[in-house]
Formats: C-alpha cells, sequence, structure tokens
C-alpha cells in the first residue's frame, strides 16, 4: 500500500503505539497539539536537532534500508546529546514523505527510530508528517538533561590535558564506500556506517571523571580537533601513529587502494568522541572504560591542530565533511 | 551570492548574531553541540514540531517571500504551543537548503525567524543545515513551558460547555486563493496567510479561566472542532451563522464566486484557537479579551460535530486539510 492510500491519519495511527520508554515524566505523549513533560530537579536541559535528506545522507537499499534510517537519524542525535554529557530523555522528529511511498517501508523506518529509542529509555513526544515531492527529509530534535553546570563544552581544553578517542576512527566511512561498491565483506565497517553507537555512557563518564572539552566526530577527525582547538584557544597535537584504527578499515584501505587517513580525518558520522582531560583524570578513566585512546596532548596556542607523523610536523587543516 | 560559495560555516557566521531574545535561562546557546539551558520551578515543558516543504507549503514570491517563510515556519510551532495553554521559551531549527540558493534569500528567512521569535522573546537555540537537492525544506522544534497541570488538552470539553473562536476564521486561505491569482486587493486576508498570529496571550488566559478543551486551527474548523468532540467524547454544537467571517473574506468569496464556508470549514492555517469552557468563565474571559465569539455549545454524544444552519442541522465531517 502506498502512503497517499493509508492517508495522515491511518498512518498516525499506525505509529504511534509503543513510543513511550520512560514514561515517568511524560504528562501528554503524542496526539495533542503538543506534547507536555517534566523535567528533573536540579538538572539543565540539552537540546539538539538533525536532519537526513535521502539521496544526499542516504541511498535506500544502497547504503541502508528504511530501518537504519531511522536508526541513525536518531542516533546523530543521541550523539549531539553525549557530547555535552547529557543523558537523552526525548524526541520528537517530522519525516517529509513522497506519497507514492510504500506504508511497509515508512513503518520499518519507525522500527529504527522506536528500536534506538527502546535501547536509550528515549521518549517519542510526537511529530509532524508533510508530503514531499523528492523523496525522504526526516529531521529529529532530541532533548536531554544535565546535572546544572555540568555540560562539556568544545571551548574547555586547557594545555597540559591529554587527547583522547574512544574505540578506532573512520570505520563508517569505510563503510559507506564499502556498501557503494557492493562489497560483500567488511561487515564491521557497514554496521558503523548504518547503526552507529551514540556514545552514551561515555559521554556520561566524562562529566564523572571531569572531562574539560569534548566533540563527537561527525564531521571526520580533523574538523572536530579543529573546533576544540579553535574554540579553546589552544594547539591539539596529535600523534598520528596513536591513533587507532580497525583492523577491517586498514583491509579495506589496501584492498580498495584508499588511504585510511582519508576515512579517519576526513569521513564522517562516526560518532565516537573526542577529548581533552588532565591526565590524572584519563588514567581514573580507564579503569572504568578501557577503550578509550590518548592521542595527542594539549599545548598553549592560537587555536590549530599540530600532526606529528614520525619526524614530520604539519597543521591539520579543518578540512572534512561540510554541507555546503 | 549562491549559499555553495558562502559554506555552511560563512552561513553560520552571518546568522549566529541575534538569537537570543530572552538570555536569562540559556547556558550554552549556538556553537557547539547540543545548547543548554534551565527550565523554571513549577512549570511543565510544551514540545512540538513543525515542517514547510516548498512548493507544497509556500510558493516562493507568489504566497510569500522568504522573510514570511521563516516567520510562518516558526508562527506555526508558536500557534501549537498556545494551543496547549504554553509560554513559548526556544525554538531549534533545521533547513535543507538548495545549493544554488542565493544568499540574500536565506538571510531573509532567518530575519523572518528572528523578528517573530524577538516578538515573543523566544530564544534561537541551534540548528541544522543540509543540502536539499529540490528546494527548501524547514523544520522548527519549539519549546515551551506551563505551570504543571495546567496544559489544556483536546479532550476536557464537557456537555454544558460553550464553543468558542477566536477573531475571525477562513481569512488565511482566502489571502492564499487571492495571492494564487495574483489579486491586488485583500490585505487583510494576504496578511493573514502570510504572517499569521500565534494566539499565545489568549492561550494564557483560556488557562486563566478553566478553559475546557482548546485546539489551534491550522487545517479549518471543521478537521478541528471534530478533533475536540472525538478526543472529549462530546457532541459539539455549532450555529453556522454565528461563525465569525471577516468582511473581506465575505468579499473575496463573493467576487471569486466561491464559498465562504469552504474557507472557513476546510481552509488551513488560521492559527486561531477553538475552545470550550463554562459559559461564566466565558463571559469573564470576555471582559478581559473581547475578540473572541461563542459559535456553539458541547453536548453529551459520540464524537461528532453538529450543524445547525438555520432549521437544517447536519452531521459536519472532519474534512479540511491533510497532508497526504
Amino acid at each position: 500500500m502506498k502512503i497517499s492510500e493509508l492517508g495522515e491519519f491511518g498512518f498516525i495511527d499506525a505509529i504511534k503505539e509503543d513510543t513511550l520508554f520512560n514514561p515517568d515524566p511524560v504528562v501528554i505523549g503524542i496526539g495533542d497539539d503538543g506534547a507536555v513533560y517534566k523535567t528533573s530537579e536540579g538538572m539543565e536541559q540539552v537540546a539538539v536537532i538533525d536532519t537526513m535528506v535521502e539521496n544526499s545522507h542516504f541511498i535506500i537499499h544502497r547504503t541502508g534500508d528504511w530501518y537504519d534510517v531511522g536508526y541513525k537519524a536518531v542516533a546523530s542525535n543521541l550523539s549531539d546529546i553525549a557530547a555535552m554529557g547529557g543523558i537523552p530523555t526525548h524526541i520528537v522528529l517530522s519525516t517529509a514523505i513522497a506519497p507514492d511511498m510504500e506504508v511497509e517501508g515508512l513503518i520499518s523506518l519507525y522500527d529504527g527510530i522506536k528500536d534506538i529509542c527502546r535501547t536509550y529509555h528515549v521518549n517519542i513526544l510526537g511529530g509532524d508528517t508533510v508530503t514531499s515531492k523528492e523523496g525522504m527529509v526526516i529531521t529529529v530534535a532530541a532533548f536531554g538533561e544535565i546535572e546544572a553546570g555540568k555540560a562539556i563544552r568544545r571551548s574547555g581544553a586547557r594545555p597540559g590535558d591529554i587527547v583522547a578517542v574512544s574505540h578506532t576512527i573512520g570505520n563508517s566511512s569505510g563503510g559507506l564506500a564499502a556498501l557503494l561498491q557492493n562489497h560483500d565483506g567488511y561487515p564491521q565497517l557497514k554496521r558503523a556506517h548504518r547503526f552507529p553507537v551514540p556514545q552514551v555512557e561515555l559521554g556520561r563518564l566524562l562529566v564523572k571523571y571531569n572531562c574539560h572539552s569534548l566533540n563527537d566526530i561527525s564531521d571526520g577527525l580533523a574538523s572536530e580537533s579543529n573546533e576544540i582547538a579553535k574554540a579553546s584557544g589552544v594547539r591539539l597535537v596529535l600523534k598520528k601513529d596513536a591513533i587507532p584504527v580497525s583492523d577491517e578499515l586498514t583491509s579495506w584501505a589496501a584492498e580498495s587502494k584508499t588511504s585510511v587517513w582519508n576515512y579517519v580525518f576526513n569521513g564522517g558520522e562516526d560518532y565516537e568522541l573526542i577529548f581533552t582531560m588532565e591526565p590524572a583524570d584519563f588514567h581514573s578513566l580507564q579503569s572504568e572504560y578501557s577503550d578509550v585512546t590518548k592521542i595527542g596532548v594539549v599545548r598553549s596556542g592560537n587555536g590549530d591542530v599540530l600532526l606529528v607523523d614520525g619526524d614530520t610536523e604539519s597543521i591539520l587543516a579543518p578540512t572534512g565533511w561540510t554541507h555546503f
């Protein structure tokens, strides 16, 4: 069945169940002009918004299925909340849908949305659905909360801090390349692209261990490290061979005759975290969360990133994904 | 200059100033992964989201200019908050932009956004900008707050209530028709379409005077009255000749040989309010806000709307604007 046959209200009826995965703070959910919810005493609110456009951010059945689109539209927002150190609580979302879209695809999209919301105990509070002439545009706005005064900015890096990242970098864009070439292998890279994991748990530990500055890696390590350097008015010195890269990415780069470092520095959508903190705090963090790697240090400076590669030092330009 | 020449960061630099019109609750505004803000003690939060698609919701330089699009994208959201009785406080927004859009148009869009936010003391907390291949898609998510337990639902209408609306109904779709026909006249109708006024002040008075049920009229009076009837499990009895209609709409309908009632019942985007309350409370409301009109009463029933037209009674179907 096409969406145009189901109709707007039929569609809302089809997806409005099973949307509250932490009902306590919700006063009014889907079905009125607006949703109403309670906030927690002593907490400040975090708000983020992110949009994905068909054939720009994803190509259906090529870079992923509808389920993945829904999952990822939420994941990118939860990642932004994690990058402030926050706890995600609610989303509202808007979908612009082509009238000839199959209802099955739309249900699958919402299954992806609901599954990641269930995992993170995030409520779906409401939405808007409109007609698009030219494929899907999905926008998710997510809210979260954080202890008053504890949000971690980009601008807090201090000379003497170490610079670290979570897990391995570059997998998502490596997976995208493998998907676009219809390659059979590289399941870890493809999974990283289709189902990125917002680092909410680590973000919370970074609050606990007094992290000074924090970004999620949505536009490549070059762009994100430069953002911290610029916002903090410091120099980040990164050691190239310390940057953690997965075996699959190394294999993919070799097989496809591409550069690992292009994925690492200029790839997008890893949704890992880059952060700076005092060395002793990093040591404490590692005792509780081992999958973080020191990749450099913060020195006084004027907002740039120095990349050390053996005997060679160069300024790392803030290239990476920009949207125009 | 085209947007593609300005670049994403140039664009953010161009619009990030002048975004906080009530800075007190804002901890972190535009420029980090997420915005952080404080909520007020004793208040619950209201969240809404709304999308406008080029050539579906607006046709540039025909139904309005870029300024209007920005203004209206916010207005529709503030109207949803007004329809809960809330005070709007913040927005986040996302724009999907064609790369060949002129920067001048985008600046104008943001001027419209900023001007309505300034009027209502609403902060612009952040946004996302992505590329659209096919014209603009703008999504605004707005937040507001309301005294705990005071949000006004659709479902509260009680037998014995009066039914009332604000101002006059049908102007916006009358104005749209005049705009599409390039008619010179009808400034009030066109203004209603281009710059609808979210009824925030009236919404607050409806909280004060114990309003039982409330909707904003975004999809026509037929649809909105039926929503209240259905959600409340009552019958709304509306008197057709009591429904307030502007002189301009009457003139336009006569000149264009169209029906006033098609604009009133099936037109969209009036953003006036329809509400039910006890007659004595309505009397008190009128002493403070005179531009409200009783158009009917609530009787016990099963979720329908009876329209009384002289000697004729008929069931008013929930037609109106649906999006598929």
